[in-house]
This record gives C-alpha cells, structure tokens and sequence, in this order.
C-alpha cells in the first residue's frame, strides 16, 4: 500500500500535526467569523441543512484528504456553534474552556494514554494518582479520601449511588435514594439505571432542601425500611428487634445539591450533615457546579459542610474551565471504592498486581479511558489557586451585577441575589408562554443563548454566567435583547 | 481583577491557542526523545517519582504559568507514555491515532459544545445525527438503523443490556444475559451495574461461541425461564400455558463477539444469529474489535450476519485510528432508542420540543458530552472507505506476517493464524509463570510492550497489530527482544 496518513504520536507526531492544526485553528478563525454572534442564526432546521451541505458524504468510497475534510467539518461546526466564548451565550453550564486546557488536550489525544492499564499509561496514570490525591484533599480535607474521574456529574452522580448500594448490600440492605425536588435530573435517572427502587423526593419549594421537610422524610423512610425489613404480616407491633435508630436508616443515601442547576442554590449543607448522621444516612453532595467555589477564599465559606459528605461530585467543566468531559467523584473514605474492584486477566491479573503493576481497572466503571487529568492538572498548576479562585470570583461578581441591574431595571423581575453565577429574571407581566417564546426568539435570531427555569412556579429566563471575560456591556447588550424581544 | 486567561473559543481563540500547542508539540517532541523506546524504563515505582518529581504542588496557592506548566506537564506524561505510535507497543486494543483524528479532537475541545442540547451544539449536533445515520447503515444496512455514540465498548455493551432489559421489561419479563466464556469483562460487569441476575456463560474452549453449547444453554434458558414465571407449585407439569418456544425467550440476550480481546476471534455470527431467532433470543454483538473490518472489502465477509444482530458495539478508538474516545453503539430498530427517553425541563421541555428544537437528551446515559463525532466525521471523510480499508488491511497483513514468522521460529509456538491482528505466541516450553515474566521484564526494561493471553489451557504472549506503520523489520526485532529476554 501507499504510505499510511501520518499518526499523532511518537518523534514525527508534532511535525504531522503542525500543518494539520493551523488548518484546524484557520477553520476555527473562518467559522467564528461566518457565525458573527454567539450561535448562528435560522433555527435548528436551517443549521441541519448548512451542515448536511458542507459534510456531504460522510463515508466517500475515495477520502477528501485531511486538508479538505479539516477545514469543511471544523468549519461548519465552528460556524454553527453555541460558543460558550461569546459573553452573550449564557444559558447553561456550558463553560468556556481556557486555551491552556484545550492545548493540553490535544497532548492527551495525540499520545492517546487509555487509563484502564499502566502498560498502557506509565506516566498518566501516575499523573492522575497525584490529582485524584490533590482534589479528594481539597474537598475531603489534607490527606482524607479518594477521588475518581468521570465524564462528568452524571456519572459522578451515577457511582456515588452504585458505591451506596454496594455499601449497602455488605449489611444486607437494599438502598433508597432521598433527594430534594431540586436535585439534577440525573440522580433519579441514576437510580432506573441501578435497578433501585423509585427514589424519594422531599419537595423544596425555595429551591433548597428544607432540613424540617428531610428530617420528617428520613423518620418516616426509617420506619418505612424497617416495616420492610419484618417479614412477619404483624408488622409494627413486632418492632422489638430495633436495633436503635441508626440501623436500619443506613439504607437511605441522601443526595443533596451545591449549586441546583436552575438556580445555582445550595442546599443547606451542615444541617443535611448533621441530619444524616443523626438518622444513619449516607449523603452525597451533587457539586457538580458548586465545588469549583472551593478555589475563592471569597465564596469558599458558603460550602462549609461539603467535607462531611460521603462523596461529592464536581465538574472541572463548569467552574473550572475545562473542556468536557473533566467530571470527578470524591469519597470520603478511599475504601468506598473496593466496590469497583474488577478482574480481567488481560489488565490486572493477579500475578501482576503482585509485580508492581499498578491495578487501575477500580478506577472507573469504563475500560478505555481518555487521561482527562492531564488537561485538569496542567490548568491547575498554570494558575494555582489564586487564579482560579480570580475566575470564580470575576463570574460571581458578573452575576452580582447582572442582579442588581435587573432588579434596577423598571420592565424585569428579579428571582433573587445569586448564590454563585446564575441570575433569573423575567420580563415584567409576561407569562410562562412568553418567556420560551422570547428565548427561542433569541437562539433564532442568534443573539443570545439564554436558558430557562421554573421556580417559584414561574418560568423564568436563566442566564448562567461563567465567562470570566464578561464585561457591564456585555450584560446590558443582553437585557438590551431581551427587552427588545419582549415588546410585542 | 487583572485580565482573565485566554479561552480557546471565540475569535481570539485560534490566535491564544497557536504558541500553546507549539509549547505543546515541543514537549511531546522532547517527551519523546528522552522516552526512546516504546514506554520508559525502570518500570511503576520509577516512573511515578519521575512523575511526581516534574508534577510538585498540582495546586500551588500561586500558578506556575501556562508555558511551564504546560512544558513540564506535558512533557513528564509524555516521556512516561506508552505510545501505541511506536511499533514495538503493541500489547493492547491501543491504537495510535491518526495526526487528523487528533487536529480535529482539537477543535471540539476549543468550542466545547456539549451534545445534550441543541443550544449548546447546533452544528455539532446535526454533524452527531448524519454520523450516527452512516455508521448505522454501515453495520445494518442502507437506511437502517441508528446509533448512539459513546465512551467505547464497555458503555455500548451496558447500554446494550439496558436497553434489552426494557425491552423485556415491557413484556413483563426480566432479562437474562448468556454470554460465551470468550467475551469481554465488561457483560458482566454491566449486568451487575444494571442489577440483573447473574449471566449464563457458555463455555468457549476453542475461543470462540459453541452454536451447539449456545443451543443448548438457550434451550436450558427457555425452559427455566418458564419454570420461574409458573407461580404454582407443582411447575413442570402446568407448562400447558406456553405460548410457543419463541416467547419466554425473548428475556433472553445472547452476546457474541466479533473480535476476542485475548485472540481477536470472531464468533460464527450467522449461526448464532440464526438460533437467536429460534429461540426468540435479543442478540448483542461485541465488536468493538472487529466492526473495523467492514472498512475493508477483502475482511468485510469475516462479519457476515453482524448485520442481524439487535444491537452492535463498534470502537473507532482500535480499527479506526481515533483518540479516546470513539464508541459506539449501533441498533437495527430505532424504536430501541426509545428506553433512554428523558426529561429535564431545561435542556428538553416539551414546548422547546415542540416548537422545533432536537431533543437530544435521549441520545446518551451522560448529559455533558464531548463531540467525539467531529474527529470521527473527519477521518471518515479525509479517508473514504478505501483509505481505512488499506489501513485495515496493512495490520491484518502485518499480524499475518508475524504469524508466520512465529511458526516458522523454531524457539516459538504459535497459538493459531490471526483472524484479524492479534498474534498469540510462546517461548517453546517456556511455563506460564515465565511468560508472564518475560512480558514485565521487556516493560521493566521500556523495550517492548506485549499483552497476555489465557487460552488452550496455557498462557500466551500476545502481540495486537494496530499500527499501520509497523514493518516487517519491527516484527523481527519484537521476536529478537522475546527471544532475549526469554533465554534465562
């Protein structure tokens, strides 16, 4: 055959891949400029067909070349995107990546390192050990926990339910999953995913969970689990074998929240731990969006109470800048994770791990793994902790102000101060319709990326900021739009 | 605050990111220099001092800047790699990436869309659905088909299983997983996640499915199955309510495998498809490995009946040149899709849904996603059919070749000829416990990477051919170095 296309790795990788990157970084440039504002405009049937155009054949019996193929596809991703970059796209959690982070990424793509073996990533899997270590301490405290890497809090939501039901089934109990209303939909899909029982909701009308209304739920789950746990048909009046009130309750896992999604709210953190412990429960925090707050001494006090959480989940994609996927899950106690503990003879046999071989397998519920510590650590490194803690900082302050002009604002509605970097506000007298209405007035006209939430039972329009290179103008160019597309 | 950090995104994006990838590229360049051989010397213990000597503090309270970081970080994990781009790494379904696969990677990290809604991945979306279309057409046929894309074969063949267990869950049945001894960890792994009875293993002393073991298990499986679901009793003998052999056993999913992870076998699909149908069975088909071959007109036939499977798990990250990760799952029936239906108001409200916008959240079990359909997309169509055929074809010929040069060694047995490319070898009369010490001992020395087998009764080493670049002179010099180590 003729010579094979170049590969990313080994001596020539760099020099393949310098001609084939400006190509790639020259589509980027052309597609921003094509798009001019935050996502294209026309709507998802127009951008369908601008894609189809430009992609053709997507399995040609002869290729286009890399050339070719770069710069159409790269371009017409470019040119359709939401860029998360553009201050006025604001609707999700849907952060900007730093340059540094996605530089690094490309060195996990070309070395292409699998985290499922060390013969597979010496140097990478020692490099996520020393992460792992890094970021369990920041949550856990020094020297306490574990912390495992995930796509993201899904995921993370996922294993810290699957470690509980584990933890669970060593002392013989099924598990129930407890969350407020509040909680990310992912939890609840976790639990349909892990064959679980339909979990608990405990209703959280202000949008946190309300330790009266969880203490009252957990009582009742108790004497639930327990009337369960009897097989006699006498039930109540057989609950003489009470173990005490911590028995049977350690069957429940708690899911609170630290940063909800719709509102960026935390949930009262110590009052949920202390009410777990009291009850024998298990908690697990979702700080998916919060935890990255750990890095401002700032904003860093409001998640006291975080380091007393059975695991956390947080998302190095969110408050961390990173491209996805950067999810992480930390436990307090490393031994948690002995429930992932997996063999195959081709990974981790028993006469290697003996050897020295590293045993990475119970590292993840995945086999092949992208080292996404890499890009998490060369960022973490490259600005330390004061300067993630000036982003964090610098998008919380943008989402004070962004408050306070809206709540000076004669025509909108304020939901209320933000807790981190999300601001709902509504035009006033529109109703719910309206308010979708005007937001996908926005994405069709391609002017701004808003999302929404119902809170309060209100719709509301949600910007959630986390582009740190957000300035005033930009936050009044967006009132600007959606003042002008509310007038009817 | 001072100025924030560049984003990759954005139009100033390309420019921040050009001097970092150069720092990038240089580390790697360097990385590799001082690596010189396929992985470093000195094996575990040695490189994570290495590695925790260049990392230090990964969260000083000050940043040590992008250019250092980047330059220490990149380079340790790179001097410390096990590059599947060096011809003498070939233990594991590791591939090396392509330099486009990996260039294009870069412009998905840069714009970060994430694939769970349409407003954060307008382009990228609709490039997801014509790449899902073509892929699903390449492995059930023109206009059949879809398929989801995910974090490779461990995620497809749970989701494979997922969706099985609501598809008999809708028929009231639960599911029961029957798999061959030969297939990958990761079944069994998932039936356990997903909370399902134990599997049935079938076993596969010759590496592959037995079609008369199967048809026996099958049967066996059917009858019991109908045991459990009689509640009287008496059982056997009230099985007058059976409803025809097909029906019990559609709680049944039989998982085949089109290219083994120890020997890169492939089951008789056809057979097995056909008793599938016989007996009413769901039929997954593992080929993570093997799917690759259908690039290839000369390999393509070895996939005969893959095409009947429910559903299939393809990898692009082994047979397809791409960075982790590149899985995906393939389903003849799209309704199947239907079991990950989900909502979450603020990424898929009904009205949003209605008015237009894709409903992209039942595409995956993740919510944030990477876009690993742009790299894939462009290596698709930089090559064409005809440019990953000859790819396939270059590392099946390679494994051939060594396979040949194996059998024509006198101080080597070897296992079979390769059915794709692994080649399973062993020193003549060399004991288990020296095969396994000759493959550290070529890691300890960072000279070659080889993988291990269990199979016949006896251990094998076990080379998988994944680099295109490999030539006949890196095959003399892999079985030169065994040979070396395995005189004692």
């Amino acid at each position: 055959m003729s010579t094979p296309p170049p590969l990313a790795g080994g001596k020539n990788g760099p020099d393949a891949l310098r001609p084939l990157l400006e190509t790639a970084l020259g589509a980027l440039t052309e597609g921003a400029g094509t798009r001019g504002g935050p996502l294209p405009s026309g709507g998802p049937a127009t951008v369908a067909i601008r894609v189809r155009e430009a992609a053709g054949d997507l399995l040609p019996t002869h290729g286009t070349g890399a050339e070719n193929a770069l710069r159409t596809l790269v371009g017409a991703v470019a040119a359709g995107a939401a860029d998360p970059a553009d201050p006025l796209c604001a609707a999700h959690l849907h952060c900007p990546p730093l340059a540094i982070a996605a530089a690094a990424d490309l060195a996990a793509s070309a070395l292409n390192p699998s985290m499922d073996s060390w013969d597979q990533a010496p140097a990478a899997s020692a490099l996520e050990a020393l992460l792992t270590a890094t970021l369990a301490a920041e949550v856990h405290g020094p020297g306490t926990g574990d912390a495992l890497i995930t796509t993201g809090g899904t995921e993370s939501n996922q294993l810290a339910l699957l470690l509980a039901r584990e933890h669970a089934a060593t002392r013989g109990h099924p598990l129930r999953l407890l969350t407020g209303a509040n909680a990310h939909h992912s939890l609840r899909r976790a639990a349909w995913l892990l064959g679980l029982p339909e979990p608990v909701t405990v209703p959280a009308p202000a949008g946190v969970l309300d330790p009266a209304a969880l203490d009252e739920a957990l009582s009742e789950l108790t004497e639930l689990t327990e009337l369960t746990e009897l097989s006699g048909p006498s039930g109540p009046s057989e609950r003489t074998g009470r173990a005490g009130r911590s028995g049977p309750a350690a069957t429940v896992l708690v899911a609170a929240t630290a940063g909800t999604t719709d509102a960026g709210l935390i949930d009262p953190l110590t009052d949920i731990a202390d009410l777990c412990a009291i009850h024998g429960a298990r908690l697990h925090v979702d700080a998916a969006y919060g935890a990255g707050l750990l890095f401002s001494d700032t904003h860093r006090p409001k998640l006291h109470g975080l380091e007393r959480a059975d695991s956390v989940a947080l998302d190095l994609h969110k408050l961390g800048w990173q491209p996805a996927a950067a999810g992480i899950l930390t436990v307090r106690d490393p031994a948690d994770t002995r429930a992932l503990d997996h063999r195959a003879d081709y990974l981790n046999a028993d006469d290697d791990t003996e050897a020295g071989l590293p045993d990475l397998l119970g590292r993840s519920l995945r086999t092949t793994r992208r080292p996404d510590a890499l890009k998490i650590a060369v960022t973490l490194k490259a600005l330390g902790r004061t300067g993630l803690g000036a982003l964090v900082d610098q998008v919380c302050d943008r989402a004070r102000e962004l408050a306070d002009l809206v709540a000076a604002h004669p025509r909108f509605d304020l939901y209320d101060k933000p807790a981190i970097s999300t601001v709902l506000f509504r035009p006033t007298d529109a109703d719910d319709e309206y308010i979708a209405h005007v937001r996908r007035t926005l994405l069709d006209n391609g002017t701004a990326v808003l999302g929404r939430a119902q809170l309060d039972g209100r719709r509301w329009l949600k910007a959630t900021l986390l582009n740190p290179h957000i300035r005033t103008e930009h936050l009044t160019a967006l009132l600007t739009l959606v003042e002008g597309t509310s007038h009817r």
